[in-house]
């Protein structure tokens, strides 16, 4: 079996730990290991398959012989090192949302669009957390009956802000509990027992940019036609993402035949049955690669209406495990080294 | 002046503390403050006005020459002893969900109809925290450019569970800080560092009861003809309900009119300039008296379309003072003795 060389930039953030775990766990065949990162992570070690190895610096250079290149590091990182280690002839496989809304780059969800990757020139991005498990949840609903307008509130935990963030969760709690002062550095305001809408920053139009990401993503990923209105609202939730979805469909549906579709859907579980209390929360997500849903019930407001909660790991189908199977998907799709 | 004997039913509950609380800080005419409570309290105390107050059991008999009897003791201690307090001749303001659909109880928040109090037969109804907060910021709305659907999902606090559940809040961050076993026994599933799409009853239809009294208390409260679409999620916070509100009006609107005309709406509050991150949270509201608006902006999806964020404490304008304004606006619109 064919053996791939796979850096990770960002290798000691948050995601990227969770990516190295997902290669891992997902039995990715990796010949070699690249943990990059930061000049001061260098030295470094990250765990992987039980040994340790060691961190070196993201830089132009690190690329050279490298297949798939895994970026979460930042935006910033991303513009200045992916099109470097894509002319090293590696597949940058990136997690910011610095190259999503370029035409010249797939954004993929395996689930929903495969057949994108087919067109990279060696960047692929990896989609926002938020958008990711709404489409994975959405797609078979729109295949079958045409999805026309979303309404979405979000729940989104504090480890999509990265490791800073729940550190900050963490202290808080410590600080609650022992009755000291409870102090706020990541985020604007208290996240502890708090619920803030605001999630990256603000655009003219009043919305964030983490709400407008759910709705220009919906539209490169899977249609420009279906109107998305989001709100974003950060929760203290460590891990897990979840979704208060309102769908209006073109076409008649029932719940049964929405249940039947999402149950045979690639990457979703049902966790759905209110007389027994069954609904997926962010507890249940934590850690595991399904996008689960739960809470279906028909919306009488409108023709054709739905109601759904959706919930996913953020840090594995949000982020990790959709770039490791990006990976995945081109290999399958035939793969060949560009230079 | 003339002054008034009020009682408060469930006396040493959350909402009960809070309504005796607001009695004083709005400097309600009481004569007599008569707390009542379960058997087990009689003979505990309550604060009130730098005294203690002796608790005394709620029963039949217990209501005589009392003008206001606020009940939050749960629908049962409702149905039982608000129809016998309205015998003994007090107005009865009920908390719970026991009366608040019966067609000869009013069902008031003061800011949007007070006129109906004028028909009441002894029973008031105050609505559910949800329900009122909403409608507060909805009112202005609708009256000037008439709301025709709304889609709604809560950010719950778990105050309105009660005082064990902001006991077993406290239990958990404490188990957590101190890496021992989180346990539930007032929610099914941890809440710490959660989100629970489940608040009350799952009905037939799919929705909690929770999410049918907002739809419910719209029609009974402000306009039968407004659509309600509701998700109602408990998370991790004390006290504070959110709500992510997206409205579709009849009649077009600029986001200018509609901030003006909330501007001048009694008992709202605008935090809404999110080029300085103005924002309100449940922290904001925590002991507040008005209902905050925030993350005003045009929901482009559809032609009239609308979003905000609403933010009330629920033990405050989403319980003991709604309850305690329904008393006021008896007694401005000419309160007589009943017998």
């Amino acid at each position: 079996m064919q053996q791939y060389k796979v850096a990770v930039v960002g290798a000691c953030g948050a995601v990227g730990q969770e990516m190295i775990k997902t290669l891992e766990q997902r039995g990715f065949p990796v010949s070699e290991l690249v943990p990059l990162d930061v000049a001061a992570k260098v030295g470094t070690f990250v765990a992987y398959k039980g040994g340790q190895v060691v961190v070196r610096e993201a830089k132009k250079g690190a690329f050279v012989g490298v297949d798939f290149a895994l970026f979460s590091a930042g935006s910033d990182a991303s513009i200045e090192l992916a099109p470097a280690a894509a002319a090293e002839g590696a597949v940058v496989i990136d997690n910011s949302a610095a190259w999503r809304m370029d035409p010249s780059v797939p954004l993929v969800v395996p689930e929903v669009n495969p057949q994108a990757l087919d067109a990279h020139k060696g960047i692929i991005a990896n989609p926002n957390c938020s958008t990711i498990q709404m489409l994975v949840a959405a797609k078979p609903i729109h295949d079958a009956f045409k999805i026309k307008r979303i309404v979405v509130s979000t729940y989104q935990a504090v480890s999509g802000t990265g490791a800073p963030a729940i550190e900050e969760l963490k202290k808080q709690a410590a600080a609650f509990v022992k009755g000291e002062k409870i102090e706020s550095e990541v985020y604007p305001r208290q996240i502890l027992f708090n619920a803030l809408p605001h999630i990256d920053l603000f655009l003219d139009n009043g919305y964030t940019k983490e709400e407008m990401k759910m709705v220009n993503e919906t539209h490169k990923i899977l249609d420009p036609d279906i109107a998305v209105c989001p709100t974003a609202v950060r929760v203290p939730v460590f891990r897990g993402h979840s979704e208060s979805i309102n769908i209006e469909t073109e076409r008649p549906f029932t719940l049964e035949a929405v249940r039947a579709l999402l149950e045979k859907a690639p990457g979703i579980k049902l966790m759905d049955d209110a007389s027994k209390q069954v609904y997926p929360t962010a507890l249940d997500a934590d850690g595991r690669d399904e996008t689960f849903v739960g809470r279906l019930r028909l919306d009488p407001t409108v023709p054709h209406g739905l109601n759904m909660w959706v919930v996913s790991d953020n840090l594995r189908k949000g982020a990790a495990l959709n770039a490791v199977q990006i990976a995945e998907t081109l290999v399958a799709r035939g793969y060949k080294r560009r230079s």
